[in-house]
């Protein structure tokens, strides 16, 4: 099999995750935007059946993105594509080589996946803010005193980072289920900026300097 | 390290997985059941703060069960056990080595576990049947022609058998969400034993052949 690879991607925190580890491992491949306002119909059919971003296209003869090969292996889910680019490219170092490290980066992504999605649901606004301070309290006790999730820079990084910097960028941008123009999304930032939350933004500010975070990041609104 | 390594169990489809893995690789393991309508409360505050089963102890000293070690690592998730224990054992072969093989694996376990609860939130009864059938018909779309999810056995095998091995049992003892002796039961499982569903069958008998399999499911009513 060829190692052609394709990524097709666009605004998404999801298909991030795959952009970054995809840097990070210093891949070659072929980025291929998707509209998802505009979503071409190929897409569905023959790259992605869910049709969603991110999906990859791997091996087959090299053709144009918007007529994918029969021939490739069409793949999906960001975790799945995150880890998929960590086995090929073992030397990207982004899966710890010992299996308790392993372990505890996969559960530090299941358990704040889980903590934000609980945290979407109840909504975020000024009223709930408490829901979201124990979250990120709960984030917070998984981290290391210093340094990124379960110590060098891992899938667990690459996989929640786009989603608390996401979280950032909306509140500060004053984006939210609010009347807009209130600032209650600076103000709810403001109370996750207390004293006793300091360590998760040293690790969300060490995530952010990231050189394949930053690359990644800045395409996005 | 040492190479401790205690199971929390019970019965539970989840903690099934991780003790198919477990005999799979060989492992040497203390097993040790959490009735989960008397849970210890030791088991929550030093084991699991989530307080589920299926859980583990790595590493550490040797320690009766019900006395953890603070040396020991705490581990959870069903599906982060299950790959850990891939990792530990790699010559049990439960993870594939090739890694486009690992991510369709992967790939299974999310397309199931997500079709599968759509259907359990759907809810399962004789009205619903569609739902049901057309899952099963998507599940084996993803099948071979012959053998395990992606050829050898593996994580998808080991993590999808248990749920579609106890929805077969429920339905044939009439267990459901419907009143008691009505047949409803059978009804829906003979419905599923149609002939576009022969595949499935078939994939499901071989993986209830799978000796690991049949050790750790015979022991749960
Ligand atoms: N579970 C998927 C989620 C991917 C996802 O939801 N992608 C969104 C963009 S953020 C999408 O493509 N939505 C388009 C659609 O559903 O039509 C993953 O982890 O990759
Ligand atoms: N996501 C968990 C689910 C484990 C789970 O739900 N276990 C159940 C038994 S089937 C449990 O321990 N429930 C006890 C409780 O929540 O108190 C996994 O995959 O391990």
């Amino acid at each position: 099999m060829s190692n052609q690879l394709t990524l097709y991607t666009g605004i998404s925190p999801y298909s991030e995750r795959v952009e970054i580890a995809l840097l990070e491992a210093h891949a070659k491949f072929t980025r291929y935007e998707i509209d998802l306002s505009n979503k071409p119909g190929w897409f569905q059919s023959q790259v992605n059946p869910a049709g969603k971003i991110p999906a990859i296209t791997y091996g087959g003869p090299e053709v144009p993105p918007d007529q994918p090969s029969p021939e490739s292996v069409k793949l999906n889910e960001s975790l799945v594509l995150v880890e998929f680019i960590a086995d090929l490219y073992p030397e990207s170092g982004i899966l710890p080589k010992d299996p308790v490290l392993r372990a505890k980066a996969r559960l530090f992504i299941e358990f704040v996946s889980t903590k934000l999605l609980q945290v979407f649901r109840a909504g975020i606004n000024l009223q709930n803010v408490d829901i979201l301070v124990q979250a990120f309290e709960e984030i917070q006790a998984l981290l290391p005193p210093t340094g990124f999730a379960v110590g060098e820079f891992s899938i667990a990084d690459i996989s929640i980072g786009p989603f608390l910097s996401r979280l950032e960028l909306r509140l500060g941008h004053d984006l939210g289920p609010w009347p807009a123009g209130t600032g209650e999304g600076p103000k709810i930032l403001a109370l996750l900026h207390q004293p006793k939350l300091t360590r998760i933004w040293e690790y969300l500010k060490d995530v952010q300097a990231r050189p394949s975070f930053a690359a990644t990041f800045k395409k996005v609104g």
